[in-house]
């Protein structure tokens, strides 16, 4: 095991969303150390503009810099859209988003070649899952939503119910008059509205479709691509430790971060504090 | 008229809700001069850390008072419950809040001596609303309600049918119980959605009951106190300006903020950085 094979993964968000991905990679990859950055004093990322996401992305992987992470995971779907190419100009180290291993997926799972994205606004708008789909296959048939009520349904602890179906209702309409056989969960808080959304969807679209989150492909993604270049820890070495570093400690935080994260917190929370003028520390490099 | 007469009222929000009490001052005071200021890049403040908002508040009336205003609204109820003494303590200029103004009126208004009042779970929790009115009438029964959902519906435009209807019944259920007459819209988000509330809160307390929101009220108080100390500009002027100063224009902002503006932007939109580092610029004085 080298030097670097030691050092923790740093996990990006713009708040607690990110923690269903962290979730995915404990799963996946239980040995090694990671450390999660929630920028909860600037969140939510999706309705700011693009040179404001790319600066704050900059912000936060300057932040993580500074602990030596070996990698880092993108686990927000607005800075994988607008600052994933940035970030790897600025990083020598092994970027991951969450948007190009759900649609690889996606575009290999489909039969009928109809996906369907659900995001934010400020994901759809930004045709990050429809370019990253088509460079796949030019010939889907993409059916992007946006569905801004999902976060805050989520967050309200609302995962069941008629007023979630109405909304999902709603929302899914557009999917009736398709094929649609395969659904990207376009954003990090869906995956626990899962059932709800499975239930809707498949009394709409033709065929029976298939959810796609971006957690569990994402967590796949890491630890191939770390087990190509020799950058795991050892299987012998003993669970590995979390951290979580946040921008803003809001009150109920821990309850909102367990729905997430699906798993009690275990590991320091520590405010951290994360300003514009950050210049990005040297970046890691592998040694 | 004095000097400082002529100068600008400022009013700051974190996002677009406060251009519900901009219509409210300039339905009641059309010659004077507005400059808003929405923290948009920040928004929104309520799931923030209390000395955050305090932070972001007194940035704002940094920037604001480069502007050389007269007087400052802060048109954000999360920032009037956790930052109104410190700006009062940091700017020599009047500050007003949207919270007393539409306490004290309910506390008249109300003969049940029972007041609900819905809110943001950020305002809520603050108590704010709670204490406000308890100083007034000790005696009062209020029902404090958190309603995470109704800023995205409002956001959304989904400002009537079944989906906000089913969402309204849940929220104010607890209503059905008491002698609610009054209820404080203690949201600057919430009065776009009026006819939705009150058609759900008519259904369910006893009395009929009257909604009283913070835009009206702040707009009223800020118009007779600058009348009693002479600050108001002459009535023969012509009609005031209005500028708009935001710390991120997002994709979509002139729909969004006109839905809550409820007129047309009649002014430039300028974007303007706002840093944490910003020192509070010497405040006006009173000429």
């Amino acid at each position: 095991m080298t030097e670097t094979a030691s050092a923790p993964i740093g996990i990006f968000d713009s708040g607690v969303g990110g923690l269903t991905v962290m979730n995915a990679i404990i799963d996946r990859l239980p040995h090694e150390n990671l450390i999660y950055l929630g920028d909860t004093a600037r969140v939510p990322y999706g309705n700011r503009g693009a040179e404001t996401i790319r600066r704050y992305a900059l912000n936060a992987a300057s932040l993580l810099s500074t602990h030596q992470i070996k990698a880092l995971v993108v686990a927000c779907n607005t800075a994988s859209a607008f600052a994933l190419d940035v970030l790897r100009q600025q990083l020598s180290i092994p970027v991951f988003g969450v948007i190009q291993p759900v649609a690889r997926r996606a575009a290999d799972y489909s039969e009928t070649g109809e996906i369907a994205v659900l995001g934010t606004r400020g994901t759809i708008r930004s045709n990050a899952y429809q370019r990253e789909l088509l460079n796949l296959q030019p010939d889907l048939n993409v059916h992007p939503i946006a569905c801004p009520l999902l976060v805050p349904l989520a967050e309200e602890g609302w995962l069941s119910g008629s007023v979630t179906d109405q909304v999902l209702a709603r929302y899914l309409q557009p999917l009736s008059s398709t094929e649609v056989d395969t659904v990207i969960l376009g954003c990090t808080h869906y995956p626990i509205l899962r059932d709800a959304i499975t239930g809707v969807a498949d009394g709409l679209a033709t065929p029976k479709t298939t959810l796609l989150d971006s957690a569990k492909a994402t967590a796949d993604a890491v630890a191939d691509s770390l087990a190509e270049t020799d950058l795991l820890r050892d299987d012998d070495e003993p669970v590995g430790s979390h951290r979580f570093l946040l921008t803003d400690v809001p009150d109920g935080f821990v309850d909102t971060a367990e729905l997430f994260f699906g798993r009690t917190l275990d590991g320091p929370c520590e405010h951290v504090d994360i300003t514009d003028t950050t210049p990005l520390a040297s970046p890691t490099t592998s040694s």
